[in-house]
């Protein structure tokens, strides 16, 4: 059945992507031609399944140290592949096709734990991640082939298993005359630049820092639990950027680290949020304001990030924005000002939506591990060498 | 390189077994001829690698609600596929082979956690089983095509996901003349019936009660600590059985209930025994006569689920021990005097070590995984239809 697939000219291949924000579950459904850095990739259909509350909790308790336990993880990871498994049936309904046209499913799992670096006090922490949905409940409750859980194989290569979209970034966006870079603001905010032209190893990539998850925090308590996100950017664009809490906030140190470096939940999470939204009510900023500042502060730490370690050395025309950021209005306004002779676009224009790229991104990758072709970028992850991420699961 | 594989008239491969006991990891270097149920297994080389006093303690945590976290299992789940890469590598070593002529790793993985029913209480905890161990962190560290965690799959087709061996028993102990019953007495009593010339839908396998997991709490209490089991059997031999309090005992509701039925610590474990260890000092029970009843519980439990679940049906010549209970001399006469119609032996007397029979059996789940052939026996995990378990990764 493997060999059946990599005969065929082009691939049917629903990626899965669930990311760190606890949205929800995002399908693609992608037509793959040609092999490794020359596939041609289509997305014909997308879907995204938000979650309902009470199961976001239950997945944060197990991103924390305090509240996540075997018998929570053993049972989410069972039960996260079966949930997932109807929103691959889902997104192939819509599209009018029947499940027996599928040749692939590729899913990214749900990450639940990320330590780039090893806890040098504790052998037993080596430097690690955790991504749950299980691979075989997964393809036994859809009936296809299934491929994961890519994220273990970059680390075991010395990598950082992340960021891993820039290669499937590449294959889509490169441009043989402009330069440009893909930006995507989820929780975390992460870019990949690609030169105009560029071959996969002058690409630069790295978590440009905090993306929405600390404006949606802000919004979350500012508004008394009623809003947990700043629709559009509706409420930070009525505020005034406060340049002293600002100017505080980036001196943030990850924010001068050079690349290649991620991040997460771990820094820029709900206790850092929390801590800056209590100086912001000290110093009696009023809750726009509180909105506008936190907004600027990822639009700055994006634009530094260029300024610091992409602009120097690459010609940069245009930037594609993808993920829940590129929804707020402010925040694209904000970016626009700070990078003026870049355009600064929805990534949707350039032909992939952006809410969809992260999906889509997954599919390709598992294409790339049927043809037993590396789908990781080694200067984007910092790995030592090229590998084949993720593990297959057989439907029958 | 899968393609080169299924070509090879016999395969070289290293199954890896890190059972619930924690006493380390099995490795078992096995050459597999033939395809599915007509492979030829014969083990070439095999070694255990304890681990040390901290390590298990670690993994115990894991094994906890209470001690379990995300973080200590996602370094975990790293940490021991690197441990294992080493014994993959030594067992290779000694057996006088290079790395380069093994097609294959399995894995087990190491259970951490294990719920044959969902929780009706809890939708988030549907039935699960999870194992970790990662197989990309195995796979590019030892540079073989690595396939492991098995269970979840007959889980995902609706079975208990144990147990597994009794397949691996009817491919290497199946008799066209002689009916045998394969007993593994570890902590736990299972047993696998494999009548004469029996298709795989004819096996019985189900846990008949506890194996030495009471002798070896008696073992313990009895010796004030100094004792963690009776080696050989040589104090319970020194006892005399009161068939008072074995009579008592054989009243646990379990002894009489159906097949397909498992059992576990939860049931046999420390309390159950300390509880009888209590009554028998109560009736004034010299030390090694507790000892003797309790091994005779053991011997007792296990041939009267013969005689009332298997005997019944079909004609059994040979019982086949294997596990720490095939190595009590007391336990294995009792066996024989219950039993005088069955010639009892240690299962290394039929071709195959008992200590590495379930590190043989995860290869023959591998080998079955890369000829897409089901490797489940629905008759003893309880599963709607046959399945292929387990999960590929590359070493490239």
């Amino acid at each position: 059945m493997i060999a059946n697939i990599l005969q065929k000219p082009a691939r049917l291949i629903v990626g899965l992507m669930s990311g760190t924000s606890l949205d929800g579950i995002d399908a693609a459904l992608v037509r793959i031609q040609g092999r490794g850095i020359d596939s041609k990739v289509e997305l014909l259909h997308f879907l995204s399944v938000p979650y309902e509350e009470e199961l976001r909790e239950k997945i944060k308790e197990l991103c924390s140290e305090e509240h996540s336990s075997s018998p929570k993880i053993s049972g989410m990871n069972f039960y996260l592949a079966q949930h997932w498994s109807e929103a691959v049936k889902e997104v192939v309904r819509e599209a009018g096709l029947s499940m027996a046209d599928i040749d692939l499913v590729s899913s990214h799992g749900q990450t639940i734990w990320h330590m780039p670096e090893a806890d040098p006090l504790n052998p037993y922490r080596p430097k690690s991640t955790l991504q749950i949905g299980d691979l075989s409940v997964l393809s036994k409750a859809t009936g296809i082939l299934t491929v994961g859980d890519f994220r273990p194989a970059d680390m075991a290569v010395g990598g950082h298993g992340a960021p891993l979209t820039p290669y499937a970034d590449y294959i889509m966006f490169r441009h043989k005359e402009k330069g440009r870079i893909l930006q995507n603001i989820g929780g975390i905010g992460n870019c990949a630049s690609i030169p105009a032209g560029a071959a996969p190893e002058q690409i630069i990539a790295f978590d440009t820092g905090p993306g929405n998850m600390i404006i949606d925090q802000a919004a979350y308590e500012l508004s008394e639990g009623r809003l947990s996100y700043d629709r559009g950017g509706e409420w930070a664009s009525q505020g005034k950027v406060d340049e002293g809490l600002l100017g505080e906030m980036m001196k943030h140190p990850y924010l001068s680290k050079p690349p290649v470096k991620t991040t997460g939940r771990e820094e820029f999470g709900k206790e850092y949020a929390s801590g800056w939204i209590r100086r912001a009510v000290e110093k009696q900023l009023a809750p726009q304001d509180i909105m506008a500042t936190f907004t600027a502060f990822t639009a700055r730490t994006i634009a530094a990030s260029y300024r610091d370690f992409i602009l120097p050395g690459t010609r940069i025309d245009e930037v594609l924005v993808s993920g829940g950021g590129a929804h707020n209005a402010a925040l694209m306004k904000m970016l626009a000002e700070l990078l003026p002779e870049q355009k600064i676009m929805a990534s949707d224009e350039a032909g992939v939506s952006g809410d969809a790229k992260e999906a889509v991104a997954f599919a390709v990758f598992a294409d790339h591990y049927i043809h037993g072709v590396p789908n990781n970028l080694i200067s984007a992850t910092g790995a030592d060498r090229p590998a084949v991420m993720g593990k297959l699961a057989l439907p029958w």
